[in-house]
């Protein structure tokens, strides 16, 4: 999951965090850069905070990690009771600064920060509308759709919070926002709940994050997650719930299978855990004798450590990974290509030599790392190699947020389980079944979305629908 | 004017830039480079460029001088056949990099990349205007108001070219435009032609500069300025100019008096020529006998020359000036206070010491590095010193894209020229006439905006209207 | 061991490359570029590249991580047929760029360049004599003086190998280095062989390396450890040995305990085997009943895993570790201190919650990150927590290129093991006997410097000696 | 002068400062660094300054300007109560860092810091004999065998003066030198005074510099000249001077003819006065009836000034400079190479067109740039241009830090003053006679080396000397 490095993993797109201080005593700016460290797994392109500053919003943003993006003096600029940050990962390749978030803007009742994580899937045909009235747009991002309406709703309404819900019912698809005007902090979650945000408590301050790991770095308890639908303003009065009608919970499995760091809790379960029995189901499964387990680092670890209890089998690990790959690698040229993998990950010959191996990972996208992965093993020595994955295959792209590549890239959406063995080299391959993944979550399947196993999507999606619409007119 | 590092003088806002090469043979994202290498004295804050490229704008922009801001790689992947360039000064101190130009936005018609030179005067009323229908605004720069007209207007004109005349009709003050889509280069100056434009031609090109000397620079021919109220767009198909009603000269005559590089050339006119016709005009009204004449370097040293010739007293340099003072020059401490002004310049001692010295200078704002400039040539041993000026006193502020300061900043507004003269320290001080200035522009100086002596605003000023006013919300 | 962010465990100095390709068909730089990054975990403060060059020698090198200091400009510039590299730990907080290495110097014979990975003891000393006669310093760095030495040796010497033979009877201490000159590349390792040092081959080129995992990176073929004292020239003509009298093996064991990438083989001998079996003969000695062993994260894994087969107690994860800890990593403030640990590892509390741990580390220096993440452990609910050591008691400093703090720091050296448990707040502490250790090296520990367990240096070492010596002076 | 952008004038090595305060009560490093700012136009490719800090030297240098290279934060660093500092003008295209200046080093007695202006012409062969003897060389510059000198020979001295003075015995050539060590500032001039240095106070400390402008610019009171020979060493007990025997005075002439800045004054004269004195002298050896007398800028200005008062012909502008030609300027392509002087001068066509024009330069030297600027000026419809040139034909090399082509480039090397004429496009061409120079000089003007007229070098030049041959071997 780190660095991403093997490319081939799916790609989340945000991290966002958020704190309202009412008397001004902590370091906002500060805690949002712990609070952005903490959710960096989330995003690495680019990274931005927002603070209010008496009536105003003052904010940095750029390309780069946390740690690239600010400094001491970056940071000390940033004064004020309430903060919001974003880390980006950028989903098509357009990383424009220009593209970085907290959007800030102005309108007629001032000024204005947000910061989005998920993926309307109505953005386009908004723009389209906007424009049709003559409005322009700078940036590619979601957020600037959601500002423009926001800030035309509120025209007709009695304060901020009613503008969201008239711009709830008009914007579709998966969205965790936090809202930051000079007085208040808001957040809101889609009703689906599709992207994960929860809330917790620092001395008498509210905050807000992606993931619980973030409360815990700054020391925070965990309050509750926010709920789908759900509206919740923090200002110097209080805290203040708003609920949008027909709202139900369809988080995003794959956070539990691989985005969210294995640390955090999503609607009060352990992501931990859940790998853990995703990859003892998958035991149940689809068994094999074997000598070891070994899982795909980083990614696939958890689950084989189920796996190995379930099976009874030594969980032992396979490959050394290197630490230090940073955003400029340079790569090898043709000739040197199987350098590029060597480079990342390093296979522990004395662990496989000769060994039955069942290899384990959370999803397989395109195939190609895993081919090289067992090849590396094959070429270490193992004797047999019985690749296992602790989710159902993914056949429907993802429209909420997750950068899956088209249908006919997804090996699964193209061939059979079995041609998929063939085609990566292993001597068998099993997938967990949609009811293996409804077991681990104790029958509650359906309280999740898995419109990538399934095709069901919680909202329509529009015809002819691509999310990188927004990117190809730019 | 190099360096602006007296931080005394006046400061103008842009300089702009644009090409359109039918048949792509040019590479014009090079040639808008060094078109706005010779305009960077309008404006070091930060620099921009966008190309259209197939249906599309790309750009970039960020703050710095062009040298800093544009390199080989980045220049390489600007390809188009059509460009755009813009200088800034930052006339607030707010020079995020936000505020850069030229401003890209999307609109119902596709992209579009603006580049401003000027001031508006209602732009803040347009903006709170487009605000209570609901428009959200990213910067706080004119272009950006602009450009949500333009997109507005669009709807229900035929062409561009209509939308931007319905633009006209709504906003006030000075403006110098070009517009880049992804088919047509537009050129746009406002109905008094405040902010100069002109238009030039290399090989089968046409280009657009602020000044003649970006003509020069890049080997093109001067056709004519672009005339107030005119709208020059240019595409595949060739050129077509459109007027709008009621457009009279009004060109800023400060342009001649310090902002724009000697070697240009202002409807037709040499601004070096004006330069020393001030200066023999100046010694004509106020001669005084003395044994040299210097200037202040680098912007008094044109008049003085003038001045020193219609005297008949030899003309002498009085000061060295440091030319390598950079953006992130170390400001002494208080104690070493004195160290600002001789780090920049220096006095040439053998040259002054026992003589009665006129110094020459293009205008007086706050009085400040005149007092210390008069000081260093009596320490240096001058036994007089007369102070000329080459321009009326300013007494109002501008409100079409000079950075004056308050009228209570303003020395010649609040104390008459001999309590001035006491103030500085200067034996004597004569500015020229407002009838001396005329003279110059052989009566013709109706036909020039002299406001800021005259208080004689060729727009209606909106009441309490504050150049400030769209930064101070943000 | 990644990134060393608990600043807590042992710091080597450095990692060393080098590659000879007699016909030139090989990116020498490249791929000095690709194996120093398979051994940044052994150096991050800086890093260096010296290519041959037709008679002479060019270089690069620069404070940072490989991928910070090098990109493609740069390395394309590094053309020649020889290269040698190097990664820094800067052991002193003296990381000036001046010390970063490969040294390059002229001398009578030409150029050559240096990288030593190790510490001389007698540094100080030569480096004082040499003064006495004239010689002047520019770094503080032990390559400087190994270098003036080769050069005053070379003058009575017919080649530049018996030079070092001839430096290597003044130097005393531990040193692996690569030499390079116009035409030759030159392995030395110190008489007692205390850093490591492996030769590969790559389709006709011959290259050295810190560890084998560099080998595998680029995919090299491993031949043979350089042997203690060994001195390998390589050149057009072939490879040539040379061999000092009186080597004898001693390599430092540390480098298995801790060092050494786990996917690398010292001396032939798989470094992640051995900290497989130092777990399991830990649990031999000192096993306790418990419900999970974990390991501190990431040197404390494999013997945890070790450990957890031979209790035949299941192996679990008990904390996440953030993978995005920069260089510049800004730490919180006194107020926030605690967040320091969290930032950098959060405690999997469903792992551990209501659990009986048993907790394992390679080795403990001041105690205060053990400390940390004891209480870490108890607050997510863990009931008792038993700290094993994969490695006995360090007791004595390091003089051969281990940054160990001074002897009254080493919180083995001022407590006994009871009290430290106390202090760490265990229920439990065991180490490793030096028994035991032997056991892991089938009874070969006699071959290895366990000095900082037991004070028995393989060289004397100068009295009053203090590795920060040379850096005192500057 | 600025910014050498022509890349035609000849090239100075370097500036340097020092300056001692004996109560520590002054910021050395900030004053420093203002009066390296002062000396900019000696030296733009690198700069340090280094401190003395109680018995240690800290520094900091790096390529750039010194804007560039210095911060508050660095300057912050630099606390002492002495100080030196170093400009560089790279000769050779080897601006490795590693050459920038001050070098610092340790040798017998503790530290040492060497800051050199000039060029030694025996380096070369002092450094092969010191090799012989297995001395190492880490650097191409003439201070690391001038810092290794006189750490040989102070092993047999007294104390640091008689060790230079020993080391005058036997480097050749120019150079004035700064020497900071932990108790004391020394100021070192060559036997002949080749190179500049001056001495003055401020407050109780003593400084010195290159030039007296950055005496000036810190407020500091000029004292005297540096004697040829002379080396005065400052400590908190006061100042003492040490002459070497048979010093002469042969400052070079070109300081005054074009490196020095108009507002210094050498050995008590006005550089500005000398330049103007050179037009005065040009004018009665080879006047021509014309219009204007321009200057090149900004080299030509004084000497045209001076010219046109002796000839009663109207001095006049002729170009305008740009003055944001940074040190990254993008070259324009082949086909756009007239743009490359356009962009750094454009011709002032209203002051030439119709005129016949005399146009005064300091120099010739390869001549490229000169026959750039007669086309500018015929193409403005210039009638007649007559170049004037402010000193005699450069026809031979400079040996003592003057970066001087080949012999075989240097064109008044090669063709008569007629030929010159007619490759440069000139009507007449005529130099300044040596006979006149000595005029302007009073007379005396073999108290000034002018060896690249007549070719009488003051020292002898060994044979085959080549001012690269440092650089050739690295």
């Amino acid at each position: 999951m780190c660095f991403k490095e093997l490319e081939e993993n799916f790609k989340d797109h945000c991290g966002i965090f958020g704190i309202y201080c009412p008397d001004g005593k902590l370091d906002v700016a500060k805690i949002t850069y712990f609070g952005l460290y903490a959710l960096q797994h989330r995003g690495q392109e680019s990274s931005g905070i927002a603070v209010n500053d008496s009536g105003n919003i003052i904010y940095h943003k750029d390309n780069g990690l946390v740690n690239e993006v600010f400094n001491e003096v970056v940071l000390n600029h940033l004064k004020g009771y309430s903060a919001i940050g974003h880390v980006r990962y950028s989903t098509t390749g357009k990383s424009d600064r220009e593209n970085a978030q907290p959007l800030v803007i102005k309108y007629r009742k001032g000024h204005m920060a947000l910061a989005h994580n998920g993926n309307l899937v109505n953005a386009h045909i908004i723009r389209e509308k906007l424009e049709q009235e003559g409005a322009i747009f700078q940036t590619t991002i979601d957020s600037e759709v959601i500002a423009s309406l926001i800030s035309r709703n509120r025209i007709k309404s009695e304060n901020i919070e009613e503008a969201i819900l008239k711009t709830m019912d008009e914007i579709k698809g998966a969205y965790s926002l936090l809202i930051l005007t000079p007085n208040k902090l808001i957040a809101v979650r889609d009703p689906y709940g599709l992207r994960p945000l929860v809330m917790g408590k620092i001395s008498n301050s509210i905050c807000f994050a992606s993931e619980t790991c973030a409360l815990d770095t700054i020391g925070a308890e965990y309050i509750r997650d926010v709920e789908p639908g759900e509206i919740i303003s923090v200002t110097k009065s209080g805290i203040k719930s708003v609920k949008y009608n027909n709202s139900t919970k369809h988080l995003c499995v794959f956070e539990f299978i691989y985005f969210a760091r294995a640390d955090s809790y999503l609607e009060g379960i352990s992501v931990y855990e859940i790998r853990k029995r995703l990859g003892k189901q998958l035991c149940k499964e689809s068994y094999v004798d074997c000598d070891i387990v070994i899982g795909v680092p980083d990614s696939g670890t958890t689950a084989a450590i189920g796996f190995a209890e379930e099976a009874n089998i030594p969980f032992s690990e396979g490959f050394i990974k290197n630490r230090y790959i940073g955003r400029t690698f340079i790569k090898p040229e043709q000739t040197q290509r199987e350098i590029a993998v060597r480079i990342k990950l390093n296979v522990l010959k004395s662990n496989v030599e000769g060994k039955r191996v069942v290899l384990i990972d959370d999803s397989i996208v395109r195939g190609t790392t895993s081919r090289k992965i067992i090849k590396m093993l094959r070429d270490a020595g193992a004797t047999e190699v019985h690749l296992r994955i602790s989710s159902p295959p993914v056949v429907f792209p993802c429209y909420y947020g997750i950068d899956t590549p088209d249908r006919k890239e997804l090996i699964a959406a193209n061939y059979s389980t079995e041609e998929i063995a063939r085609i990566l080299g292993a001597d068998s391959l099993e997938y967990l079944s949609l009811n293996g993944l409804n077991e681990v979550f104790d029958g509650r399947i359906h309280q999740f979305c898995t419109a990538c196993f399934s095709g069901e999507y919680v909202t329509e999606i529009p015809e002819n629908f691509n999310k990188y619409i927004l990117e190809e007119g730019v």
